[in-house]
């Protein structure tokens, strides 16, 4: 199959459209238990960035697994088949000179090491941290409730494991940080490495 | 599954990005054989579009073969798998503000008019039209070289169909008009439906 194919060169290059942006293109990779607070953190990081003219878009678990990832369950492989792809839609948006924000429980760090991999833009890991009581205290859409009832299987923190980052560009701890501090942590090193 | 996702609203809306952009988002799908052109026209158009000030980017069967749908072949299933990704990413770009730009051969009309109802912003097909003979006398890549030996089974034009779109938004003739006098076409479409 690769014989058929060539990578295809935009003639606008992502370099040509982040110097028209004025800031670099780069992923943002928010991953964390659920209730920890990675889409209340995409939105607001996702303001602030808005407000400094920046071009972002959110990829979050659940628009995308209504659409991209409809075909997907939640067995370790389509959980894994969901991230490679998440990773690579994340890639083409980068290549268009955004700053793409995934927000994604992303369990595991083979997959997530995968989807720095896929990305030939600067790329972020940000742990979004809260201890696991918090989280199920949240319990946004009651999922936790869900699992220790055994209506849902295998559901990450409660009977799936969550690998914690070993080497997270940043990490923020929404149980005891604000949204604002944390937003101000992400923004800092986007800054300190040159994407703002 | 359905009852533990719900549809993520991001706070800075699709509005609120365009607003900002000057110019509405949209899917611009081009559909034509392998050599009509596609490639060729989606470059030309995104470098006028870029002149313009707009945001785009472009989806192209070969980069995105190689990335999000490298698991995939060229069976019939594949290829419907194939485009039914690629029109939910184009869905996500365009709801991130953009004019996308698809070129895809993308043969078969129950693809594309999944592909239209999977955007939730406006969508215009474009058949990137040029015959057969001479699609196959450019024969860029030389896929039709193979395909006429037997190398390569199931190709578009060859042994597998092409069905012409029949409610295209523009035909553009690529065998009789310029890249220029195609760009023009679509650019006025954009136009007259207030993209631009």
């Amino acid at each position: 199959m690769a014989d058929n194919l060539y990578s295809h060169q935009s003639t606008i290059t992502t370099t040509a459209k982040s110097q028209r942006l004025g800031h670099q293109p780069c992923v943002v990779w928010l991953t964390g238990l659920s209730g920890s607070g990675k889409s209340t953190l995409a939105n607001a990081l996702e303001r602030r960035l808005f407000v400094l003219g920046c071009r972002t878009h959110i990829l979050d678990g659940d628009n995308v697994r209504l659409g991209l990832n409809s075909d997907l369950g939640f067995s370790p492989e389509d959980r894994q088949e969901n991230i490679r792809r998440i990773g690579e839609v994340a890639n083409l948006f980068a290549e268009s000179g955004a700053v793409i924000i995934t927000a994604f429980i992303s369990p595991y760090q083979a997959d997530r090491q995968r989807a720095r991999f896929a990305t030939h833009q600067p790329f972020f890991e940000v742990h979004v941290s809260a201890d696991l009581d918090t989280c199920e205290e949240r319990d946004p859409k009651g999922l936790y409730k869900k699992a220790r009832a055994g209506i849902i299987k295998g559901f990450t923190g409660i009977d799936a494991p969550y690998e914690i980052p070993r080497n997270a560009d940043v990490t923020v701890h929404t149980d005891t940080q604000s949204v604002e501090q944390c937003v101000n942590r992400i923004i800092d090193c986007l800054t300190s490495n040159q994407i703002l």
